[in-house]
């Protein structure tokens, strides 16, 4: 991936972007305003640059007239870089460069972490929880006429050393004609124990060897989106993968609608029957797209929330809902697959991951599984945000884990235009601090729609930052400016005018919106606060962030500490691993290493009911301001205000 | 039971019988000859005795005059003794009492043993494989709100010091209503491993407290009878049993074309629905007489035949009937039982027999764990004679077992009037030396239709003993009787002439009959000693015969052994344990003791095919004789033999 070096003046600020990215990402990147207002696909001509000196491609467009091409305008959302660059972004003459750099805060995106499957098996931890075996069995004679799955068992204990074996029922069944149809030459999948006391299960038997052909389904279940791999159990190599939307939804958006569905006459099946069927497409999808036969699948394993996993085993989650919040199990026995209605061979297994508490499930313990931070002396918080917001804090000795009623706003509830992550949904915002002109970018680039939960942030971080709302999220009702406006007794930032909008209305950020948003990332950080505090530590003793699910891949990270939503830490110590469920998920179906330890996490993981945690309530009221009350907790922040003052 | 004695001249031999007994029944056990041949129901009117002394009951008929009456005669098969009684049988004129004396030979039935379940309890051997627990849970609360899985789990652990439990997933699917419908107030049911490192798994809960209605089923899978039992598990007390014809007979009677059918398209579906319609049937009769529920049943314990027991599972029984004879499997997995078509509840184990080979199956291991054999340090000959004959010899050191290729000869098969022991089936047999003239008592009393197994080996050893058939069972062309004669230049003896017969025909015993009989007793005989030939030993070591199957039962064990059947050993160490298959499946259904023996048990059990055992066919030869060729094997038989020259 070739990178240039883009220098952007007045700002005199220098970053270093690949080719792909745009001039204008590479902006919101060092924390350079241009103002934008289309997001990004070249429309509202707002986002005009100087090129200096370099070489760049495309930027051209009808709304820059010919003398401005002379002069080397052009639109930053539209022109790459081909080498090194010098821009100048033109700014109102009655602006002082000087003040705008600073309110420069250049993008900080979490570092991005990765299972090495290579790696891990370096370091022995991949104990393969399916294995193949290829027998070539001696044939029985009149002396020698064991029974077949003693001809089996014999030989798999004298040639590879394996015991406790013990036969699945449907295996047998079809034992007598495939040995004999396969001349003896046989493949036998063997199902390992995560104990040492445990069977090894015979199940499945093959004609030839098959060896080779030996794959794992790994699957997130979420409430909004069903995400799921195929993956080599040999390598480690995922074949495939594919997202869906859950069927679900049918039933309702969140998982309190689904809770309420599932207690109707018929309900628990039709939710039940939307979930399997979302699975059966994707496993139809991606074992095509790798070239897997169904059959070809020894195992599937599964994370999902409490209510999404006793959904899927077919148990009423009716009790998750209410006080005292009991769920039927936090540990699933070993099933068939094809006892839940997933369209796999009799012989594959399936595993879902424990949880610790009906609000704190599976998918959780399979990010903290997956993160490794239970292995970890650093004392790791381990957020995941999508349309609940649930946080593990902890290291190898001990783990406290609790779900925050942080809501859907991430996710778009609760704020009038509110959006998921979908084409035209504004994810990144900088604003201009005297003439109030925003630039945002948009998801595909496409005519603004809406604000996903990234962008929400930067655009609050920012307003905050800039000052024109204050700690309470009020707007400055000094300024003068149409995009700020009182409508109804309310007052609202206008991010985009209809004209420039991708739907029929001016899109707007109200005092609501941000209210709503103060509460969410309270109710998350005093979450944090109440567990660390239960355990006689404080914020300051966080060692490293661990940011999971897809909102935390766009996070401006010291934004999202701006708003007090994040501790404030080292940027570098805060890492991203993605869709942390679907990698704990992985993690189990290619390692016994990993099912083995997770039933002493689970022992160790210490659930709190926030709501029914004294010091939460005390704790959540101090959060509710931007960034805290308690503005020591914030320096970084104190300091970015503080060199405000000058303006 | 009131008992009398009633002594018979001129034989001078007394016998004591119950008040229920006929006379004529007392006479055949005695040994005494008295002339009948309508089977036992009063219709030839020969049975004629005369009473001397004591008050009998019946024995009126208008078979006897007045003259007769007043005389003191009654007829033998329709009257009972009220009190002790001196009767005479009238012989013939010209014959010596004195002789007929010599041919005496009580009747000797093998002394039954049956399993007392309270016995093995208190020597500790009940370990129960099942068992309910009754909870009452304290409900959760807002600072204690474990999941429901672990709540009961917790429960255990603390109060039944239960551990290493895992749930059904069945159980998990109902549990958070059955808990919470029954107050908390509930009762598990829990299936104990049968090794130490197995878990213990809740397999179901029930509202309120059922510890008492807690059953199993032990069931007896025969090629031509199945029977079932239901059976307290907190007792041991058989409640309701049954046996019903295996529905499979419409597909063919015996073994091979049972598997001869399992080869045609559709065979084995046909056979395994035939099978289970059977068993299904005998469930819902047996649990309806004993008052108990579909589920309130928690396990099924199944002992059958290696291809019964393939075909009970689904796997095809196709490799058993041809060299080298390789069963699918010995071990049987633990199975639901609905996953076996069983109309049972889901929450229901089943367990099958483990066989030791093709034709040594479960029906035979479960007759050694009934039996204990495998305990006990005496040298044991086990024999199970069905619609074939399998025998094991051993002791608690070593086992060794062998099918023998007797064929059907028992169950009426190769025998021109042979039949099952239903009614009308001759069963007790005697024949007058000089006249020839049959006594014979059959099932139910009713005109005799056949003769069945025990009636056979009567008949043979009483026409040997008296010198009518020779050691090759040839009958003795010089006697002159009507009863004798060569029809089609075969010779055969007339049982019952047709008007006597229940049927159209005269009812006759041929040498071709008495040649098959031979065949049959010689491979069972020369099996038990090709067996205790493999290890060093001679039929002289045995110290005991246990006999299981109908069979059994009404065998006399002197005739056997006149005949060769059974080794010449003390009658009084040979014991009846009827049907051991069943008596192993109700042990192994009310204790994990016997399962965990039967582990052992199968490694100790050596398996030979006779067939392929090179010293097999001298033996086999060599017993082609009554009784044998080696007379000295039979030191009794050659006594009574010897006392006969006299006449």
């Amino acid at each position: 991936m070739t990178k240039h070096k883009i220098k952007f003046l007045p700002y005199d600020r220098e970053i270093e972007v690949s080719e792909e990215q745009t001039v204008i990402r590479a902006a919101l990147e060092a924390g350079v305003h241009v103002n934008a207002s289309c997001g990004g696909g070249g429309q509202c001509g707002k986002c005009r640059i100087i090129v200096e000196s370099g070489e760049i491609e495309g930027g051209t467009s009808e709304r820059l007239n010919r003398e401005d091409l002379e002069k080397g305008y052009r639109l930053a959302c539209i022109c790459r870089a081909k080498s090194d660059l010098v821009v100048r972004v033109p700014i109102e003459s009655e602006i002082d460069p000087r003040m705008l750099k600073k309110f420069e805060t250049s993008r900080q995106a979490a570092r991005v972490r990765q299972v090495n499957f290579e790696d891990l098996k370096s370091r022995g931890l991949i104990i393969p929880p399916v294995e193949k075996k290829y027998l070539e069995l001696p044939p029985p004679t009149t002396v020698e006429n064991l029974a077949d799955s003693s001809r089996v068992i014999k030989f798999l204990k004298t040639h590879h050393n394996e015991h406790r074996l013990v036969f699945w029922l449907a295996v047998l069944r079809k034992l007598p004609d495939v040995i004999r149809q396969a001349d003896f030459k046989i493949t036998a999948t063997i199902v390992r124990p995560v104990f040492d006391d445990g069977k090894n299960q015979i199940t499945n038997v093959e004609p030839g060897d098959t060896t080779s052909r030996n794959f794992t389904i790994a699957v997130d279940i979420g409430t909004t989106t069903i995400y799921g791999q195929v993956i080599n159990l040999g390598t480690g190599q995922i074949l495939a993968e594919q997202g869906d939307y859950n069927a679900q939804i049918a039933f309702g958006e969140d998982v309190i609608s689904r809770l309420i569905h599932a207690e109707k006459p018929g309900g628990l099946d039709e939710l039940h029957g939307a979930l399997v069927k979302t699975i059966n497409g994707i496993i139809r999808n991606i074992t095509a797209e790798a070239g897997v036969r169904e059959d070809e699948v020894s195992s599937i394993t599964f994370a999902g929330n409490t209510t999404l996993s006793q959904i899927l085993i077919g148990a009423t989650p009716a009790y998750i809902r209410r006080s005292p919040y009991v769920p039927v199990t936090t540990l699933y026995p070993p099933i068939r697959a094809i006892d839940l209605g997933l369209d796999l061979a009799p012989h594959a297994n399936a595993l879902l991951y424990p949880s610790v508490s009906s609000w704190v499930g599976g998918d959780i313990v399979a990010g903290v599984m997956g993160s490794g931070i239970y292995r970890s002396s650093k004392l790791s918080l381990y957020i995941d945000i999508g349309t609940n917001a649930e946080i593990v804090i902890g290291n190898k000795d001990w783990l406290a884990c609790a779900a925050c009623s942080a809501g859907p706003a991430f996710e778009g509830g609760g704020i009038e235009f509110g959006m998921r992550a979908a084409e035209g949904a504004i994810e990144d915002f900088s604003i201009n601090p005297r003439t109030l002109e925003p630039m945002y970018l948009t998801v595909a680039n496409a005519k603004p729609r809406g604000i996903c939960g990234s962008g929400l942030i930067n655009i609050v971080a920012n307003l905050f930052e800039t000052g024109i709302i204050d700690n309470l999220g009020r707007f400055d009702r000094e300024l003068k400016s149409a995009r700020l406006r009182d409508r109804d007794g309310i007052y609202e930032y206008v991010l985009a005018w209809k004209n420039d909008a991708g739907i029929d209305r001016d899109i707007v950020l109200t005092e609501i919106d941000i209210e709503n948003l103060i509460r969410a990332k309270a109710a998350i950080f005093s979450g944090c606060q109440t567990l660390l505090g239960e355990v006689g530590l404080g914020i300051r003793d966080l060692d490293r962030i661990i940011l999971a699910g897809g909102f935390g891949s766009h996070v401006d990270i010291l934004r999202a500490m701006t708003i007090g939503l994040l501790p404030e830490i080292d940027p570098a110590r805060v890492t991203y691993i993605g869709n942390g469920s679907l990698m704990g998920a992985r993690m189990s179906a290619l390692t016994n290493r990993i099912r083995k330890d997770v039933v002493e996490v689970l022992k160790k993981m210490t659930n709190f009911e926030l709501s029914e945690t004294l010091s939460f309530m005390d704790r959540y009221m101090a959060a509710l301001f931007l960034p805290h009350t308690d503005l020591d907790l914030f320096s970084g922040v104190k300091a970015r205000l503080n060199s405000r003052i000058a303006r």
